[in-house]
């Protein structure tokens, strides 16, 4: 197929080479001109602007928006003008659904189809392929198969499920029609708000088997510190990084982000080039914002988003607020930080 | 009564000048001989050295221990062989309900009375007086009457309850037979740890009125940082001492928790004495303990406890292996702590 | 003053009659006529519609609504039109402080001021006053400081924080100016944030103590139940109407929150009348949301409002995925529920 | 090697056959003798008591034990008189770490050898192998190095980690040796406390995906109701089935707990054999309790454990007390259960 590719930054990029290589014809463009420059695959041809990029596509022409969230409004005000009835752009970056929705409409009106793909993979996409949540008018997005099996991973990338009827869906290619406008980022939104909760409860119990070895350790003794009862408990000297590894293999919290956990963990075991402040790109919040709405409890996910926020400090001041309420009450004295 | 009091810190010392008040004899001792010398009140006489203290007390002895958790069981042999048949021993600290059980059998089998008194109240127990929660013998407890009465706050210290008949109970009076040896010391485990809760419900809603004008910051825009959708619904400057004032009076979160924060915001607003390092003295970590072993769902007790534990740098290691896997998937980099 | 009542449910109508005794003048109105006719007090007067009302008050007009916030707006269409250049609307009861942003710019437009007052207090609020929230226009909120200061606690119903010079804030009366529009509701809206975690702090430590004899229960010896290692631990048979008392005198944990419990355990000791399906009203789920948009870490609020979603069964899907993972990895069966 | 197993349940029976395959000789055991006479593979003995089992092992001895942890030390009283020096006991089940560190201590002075080693893999660890993490002696573990290759899956189970020298650890094959007596079954405690936790992520979350169409819903009009202020954000039909089948190719929560989610929602999507009520089976307790004693935050592996207590009615004398108060102080009626 033909299609343009608009913010080539590492998503983008690697989605026009996964794209040449599957034999489409890509015409790419990025407000960083020298990332334009630098995509030099078989098939693909830069563009110097937006409108370059329109005038450089066949009709009726497919626009694939690989840029941040923030900045797709913006954007669109700007291509829109330039588009024609039965073109489609479809957005595969980090928007919320709720954004969707409106575009779906405002561009259904001026006959722009729309789709929204949410669009999991990370740095290691180009290689294994990109699991997409599609989101719009069905028969749109089934237009745009050869695309979509091209980024995805394909059928191969997971032993066939017992009892499936092989290739009868979309999903064991790794790709997957959702619903109308939004659906696509609403299923990726709740992809990465599971995300965040797997990730904790793994980091979570890293750092008690971390903690394996306190009964060694000496422990002030004063008012303010809470005596450790049995320090017997606590002698072991565990190898992180072993233990991750020998999870990898036959037990039941084996998963890619233990793949992962393991890789880190080999290079630096203690993990020192991190100061454990950790970001959140949105897609969680909306997630309990959601659950909240439709009255689902989230407690897993919710203590998950929670502790990054702690992460950078956004405790601090329920925190002073808990001291002060011991000064008052109880006397007690702030322990010095170490 | 006579009573001999052991441990003359911020508590006992307290304890001692409202018994002396009440008229009762208190012989007191402390390792530190200046304390001792310090309690200078009618009816109180020094010792110097719990031979002494022993020796200075009518049979049978009533001796109140108010020292700390972990020195109890140490002390304990050195005091038990100095008493005789019909002595009675009270725990009045912090002690785990587990110690008490086994002491109470122990002492038992040397014809020693035991009780555990759970006290509440802190600094300001000397004006107010202490809340008493008491296990072990019911006989043993009721020959304490005249000290439980004069320590407690009295029926004025709070309205009467609706529907109540006035007396009857001495649990209007703030003291309270729980039931068998470890029994007080379980009932005041867990109000510290609901204590944990309230306090820290009061702190997170404080920080949310504390961040109610970050629409007004400027925000990073990149990557590592989730945009802030509707920033003119955060443009509010609160004035949270005013706040915890107003609640004070009329409001369904009016407590003494909240009269102790709206005195420490009146004289330090931004609290700036405080750095946000919360100590936890075991309680509320028993509590938890408790409730896991009852199958007890403890998520709002347990998340305050957990708070504290983060306050403290203890939740590091684990959002080091967050940053660690979003690094490996996302090739995501930490942004420097402020 | 002259004021205006829409709305005479159980808030309404014990809110005019606390008018009246503070000698002011009413003229009320319901769409319910017979709660109109209902509320005969010195100085009130019923109106039959909305026009009526309107006809009755002098100018400039003062109109308090205490509808249901999902009713507001709709009614809002029918009463401005008959309003004019500086007459005031108050919005009593809880609203979204996202709809009064929208409101008072909209009326602002009008020449009609309006005020967003949060109120707490409940069924005894007749008696002890209503705390009082205000946002808006300064000067506004100024000119109803008599209506304020009737429904308000007074200074009276606490006593005095220490260190504070008396009578220099309306806070001491019970009620606060809080900032531009929605300031009102939004530290109500915080307020029941609050009020949601404690009150879970306060249940779930109640549950602990109500289990505290599980050890003296048989329990299934199956693979599907966890046995308990140390059943001689839980061995209490606790009086929870009696404890709730005795920390009502002198414990942290005094509230009146406290009171009520100890009222509500006092005629019903084991809660027969209740089935354990809670209610929210919403304030908590937007105390969340607003956090959320912070960054704001609420582990305890959040898992306050989720304990509520669980109990009218929100969860039972999760569960069920929960024991198909069960069934599928280790062969589980589920226990029958009993 | 020759080797008595004990305990011919799922786990044991699955255990035996495989290491019949891998050539090793075993003696076999179980209560039930039926399961005994069932295990007919080749170099697989039967016993018909332990006395039997014991005398016809090669000296010195190795005997498995793969029984419910409740029954260990019970059992053990029988065995060890049995024993002589230089056997060894492996405990292949689900004790707790305190045991095993006590049970170590014990057989060492009788001169046994103990293991502890955890198990990980469920029903299908028969063809796939054996997680398995060992605490003990190491140079008695490495005598058992064959019995470990052959239960473990081998390093064919999982792709190389990146950088890792292949083949310099036996963590790749899937065992490993984590340190003194308890250490394999602290690591296994806190693998089943993760588990608890990624699963309850998945669940959450498919939990969200189940209520995207609450916007088409009818919801109750009345105060005991919140209303959905945006229902056009929620009217999605999803297919849960497919959403997971997609989310194994490419996302970064694929995972072996998604495989067997998609497995599971193939056959009954709407997961009509299952009530929700969850079982939980130690380990995930004890986790917690170890991370309390360490001080170390664990709001996630809490909520998950929290989520299970409450799906069998748990928190319902909690709930009660909500709704207590909640008539207390704004006179609400609990609403019925549907």
């Amino acid at each position: 197929m033909h299609i343009g590719m608009i913010g080539l930054g590492r998503m983008g990029a690697n989605m026009v080479q996964r794209l040449s290589q599957g034999g489409h014809e890509c015409v790419v463009y990025d407000v960083n001109l020298d990332a334009v420059k630098k995509l030099a695959y078989p098939g693909v041809t830069g563009a110097v602007s937006p409108e370059d990029l329109v005038a450089q596509l066949e009709r009726p022409r497919t626009i694939w928006l690989m840029i941040p969230a923030a900045r797709v409004d913006q954007f669109l005000t700007k291509l829109l003008p330039l588009l024609e009835d039965a073109d489609t752009v479809i957005d595969g970056g980090n928007s919320h659904y709720h954004d969707d929705i409106r575009r779906g409409k405002e561009m259904k009106q001026r006959g722009i189809h729309y789709l929204d793909v949410g669009t999991s993979g990370g740095i290691t996409g180009l290689q294994n392929g990109y699991c997409l949540m599609i989101g719009g008018d069905k028969a749109v997005a089934q237009q745009l198969t050869p695309i979509f099996e091209t980024l995805a991973p394909g059928i191969d990338a997971a032993s066939l499920t017992p009892g499936r009827q092989p290739r009868v869906s979309t999903a064991e290619q790794g790709y997957l029609y959702c619903g109308p406008h939004g659906a696509g980022h609403f299923v990726k939104m709740v992809h990465n708000g599971i995300e965040y909760g797997v990730m904790a409860a793994y980091a979570e119990g890293m750092n008690i088997l971390h903690h394996a070895n306190v009964g060694k350790r000496d422990h002030d003794v004063d008012a303010e510190t809470t005596p450790l009862r049995n320090p017997e408990y606590y002698q072991y000297d565990l190898d992180l990084g072993e233990i991750a590894e020998v999870w990898r293999r036959g037990s039941v919290i084996r998963s890619w982000l233990l793949d992962l956990t393991a890789i880190a963990m080999l290079s630096d075991p203690d993990l020192k080039d991190f100061s454990g402040r950790v970001s959140d790109s949105g897609e969680g919040r909306w997630t309990l914002e959601a659950a909240i709405d439709q009255a689902v409890p989230v407690p897993v996910l919710s203590a998950a988003l929670y502790e990054r926020f702690s992460s950078r400090g956004d405790a601090d001041f329920a925190n002073k607020i808990l001291s002060a309420m011991r000064h008052e009450f109880g006397g007690h004295t702030e322990k010095p930080i170490k």
